[in-house]
């Protein structure tokens, strides 16, 4: 089981970071790069084309601004692309998630939430759970714990408002 | 191979058409069903704990305005959920795209363009890939045809605008 | 004189606090919970269901990014439901706002300003005043105190500016 | 029961008939008024004031584009003001919304969907049934039906696909 | 000669200021207010049916979210109001722009840029000067000194770039 | 009295029309231009520097897109400028209101909704007032005549939902 | 001189049509071609490599939705590379202008108007005529016809209104 | 080889100071000015007129809020005009990305993005390696050195990861 996340600059590596985490907790093996869609588009295509042959299986692709990364590598691999949009310093991550998300048709692009690292790599999980089945017991048993945890949550606020 | 279609209302046929002939000539057999995480959430529930030990192996849903179909049921199974915001009468698609895609931790949604019908169905495709490499081959098929076309339509063009 | 007050973590106490110390002011019996419609979709439903037969009479749900809390408990409920929508770490507000006030056909939610919890009690106390004469007593009491504060700071704004 | 509809033009009548409509389906008393915020200010601000007395139990006030009207009639009453943003030929309905929902604390406006004439409807009809147990035993009939339409939706949907 | 300039909230002052300010640098009698839309519209509705036959000849009046001061004011009065907008903690301010901007037909608000209080004064100046003369003179010598501020920037921008 | 009204482009005239109308209704002399900030700048300048030598009293200046016009006259003149933003085949109007309302410190524009004609020439009217009190009794009786149109609307409501 | 107009597919050629033929009408050689970013991202690579080898001197990339084209030509040329954002069927050209213009640091695209293939082919000919001097008279006389234009337009209003 | 630099207010010098500095590390002579399109209207008026017989060949032009200078200077000139949209207080940058790159038909501004001071500049020096070839030599070397700077902070990454 193996995933690669990209990201387009080292400072995108605080929303990469819980995505490496935790698709190393679900035992999945992470090859992780920085390469641009502008600035290294020979590295980025040259990784797409042969992300598969690699055994690569899912590919996590976060960039901000105008983020083309995920939709530059769909161009090149029929592996699924999860595509990450990063809030940058202007316009809140909306010129981030649209350049993400709105792919033309024939190359879809998965978009998770602006800055969703976690939650792209719970879809790469999910992805790769159709032909792993360890990986959906483990699923179903962080479902069960992230339930814990609100109803946990939710004893203590009640503890909180009876004072 | 079985892929599950779910749309909030019948008015989202017309963009969801597209999205079932492309499964189906992929050879995915396809489940469609018309539920509303608001006036059948119980349908949907059960649909959604239910549609793994029924066989479905990858869920596209469908719906317009605050649009929680997707999310809703990504909350009640471990299988890959596609989200498809459709555009409605006001706000150009705006509130479909933000209600699907800015899901919180947890419980992601894969994401596409609003509107994105064909992409629903193929990102379904490359995800069901992983599992069946017959599939492989149909993309790849696929991704040469498209390529094909925009090779004609250059021809075109250059033709026409010899003239 | 009950009313439920819905969060989907406890990280959106301090804008729903407000909310409940108002309520308590009117005298109203709060009951407060966290529950997520994506995390907990099954203990959301259940509460919900039962909510009108446990003697809750309307429903302040809050929820941040894709807000489906309220429209959720709104689909098992025929209880007024306020929305509430949280602005969080991006697109200030803007997604809180459309998933919970966009609302499609059959399933309304009743949707106060971003971060408006005092807002929302006051709609849950009004609501309730339809039924509770004395809580009429008390609105007319609160609008009068909120009257003579606007005139207590223009007085306080007049002796500055004449300084 | 009695409820008031409120429009800031006869050209919102399209988006306020099925409120109306839907009103009465339900055996309520409709009092409509066409009164601007603006152009009949001392007009709105009597209604609002009498409103109460003259057996108003609930409010719906439409307007468009800098949509005052819902806020104006708050401030002169303690009645539930039912906010209805009507989309106008710019901004697709964003600055009805805006106007509408974004009330400061101390007067809130219940906002629902832009258009949402029927939405606001039922609204008052939650609203009304915590007092009136008899539309309380309508709008479960009304929540059956709306799923028997769902599920006979999908019927044809299927019916559809299948051929 | 006498401004009136109105606010929402104290907390508007930090905006206001600089609008009293520059009235009053400009020979201009101000007179201002708290007074609000929703808390206190009588208040709010005799100041402006007023205003004219006390003297005042154009109105300033600021607000932020949903902005209805300026307009409500614009429904009372004859005179010209200047509708400034103010940005609040969420929307960027595009909630009080277009809940000021956007006024129906017959109602004018003279707006101007979010959180421009300055410009508010300098357009009200602007509009004085149509009937006192020496306000002509004033505000060329204010267009002046502009110049000559962009004109001693930019002698210190070469200045500090040549070294 | 003497206004003048600038457009940018022939095609600004339907929305610019019922400006000049209203105008002449209130025997206001109008001079009407068709110049451009961007295609005749140098004309634009000589009209805002000689307009107030002119006779001309306050200015209307409508455009579209990244809407320069009103802003550019405004930084040659004292005379109060009224900005008319005219939405185009893209962006809804957004662009031309941001453009004309967000003028920086110094050189205010006065800017009325989007396609909002006669509200400019409203505007213009209640500044021209100030000086000419005859035009003062017009706006009282033009107010009248709207409250009438606003009852008997609300008359012919009543009628047609009695039937 | 040679320019190069790019387009993702045939159905941008109405708004790529002016651009070509304005570039023609100033003598400028144009090359044609389709080609997509993500259908045939191989050629896009190529063409945008071999571009300056093989005498183009500028290029116009024009794409919708998640227009990525421009970015990715400018990361394989160090030609300028005007990139043209088409509008679509949903959000109104938002997201091809912002997937155009927000490029990262180090990989700039000259971006112009939503659907405004004349000004980038005006932009391409400003560019060009820095090395040919013969399009800066062309670009002159240009000018000129506009504002010829202008005041033609000018004199055809006041025609029109005096009547 | 001689670009101008111009800004609307010093406050705006961090923004440009990237792009002067990258101006001449390529060897460009530049210019640098603070005007105002509304403060100073004549003095850029007189600039961009005579910018190209003053030697100037490329100019970039940086403003905030309503930013009209480079569609302003853009009139005035056929040089290419790079217009820079300055982030102010408020619309995180939004209102100043639509007046500049929203020109009409005739007078583009080639606009980067939001902030992009230095991709201004690298657009200026792409412009002028049209016509001296140093600067082409130049630009393939700071591609060069662009793409070693991701591949180091790929190697840093890996690295990291790694412990």
């Amino acid at each position: 089981m193996k995933a690669a996340v990209i990201m387009g600059s080292k400072s995108d590596l605080p929303v990469l970071k819980p995505a490496i985490d935790t698709l190393r907790d679900f035992g999945i093996e992470v090859e992780a790069h920085i390469m641009s869609a502008h600035r290294t588009p020979e590295l980025a295509a040259d990784f797409a084309k042969n992300a598969k042959d690699n055994g690569v299986e899912v590919i996590i692709a976060a960039a901000g601004k105008a983020a083309h990364l995920a939709g530059v590598i769909a161009g090149h691999t029929i592996l699924p692309v999860i595509g990450l949009p990063i809030k940058s310093s202007t316009m809140d991550g909306m010129d981030s998630l649209l350049s993400t998300v709105q792919m033309p048709e024939g190359i879809p692009v998965a978009t998770v939430a602006i800055n969703g690292g976690k939650n792209a790599a719970l879809l790469a999980v999910q992805i790769l759970a159709l032909k792993y089945d360890t990986l959906s017991d483990l699923l179903y048993k962080f479902k069960e714990e992230m339930q814990l945890k609100v109803v946990a949550a939710d004893a203590e606020l009640k503890e909180e408002l009876s004072k």
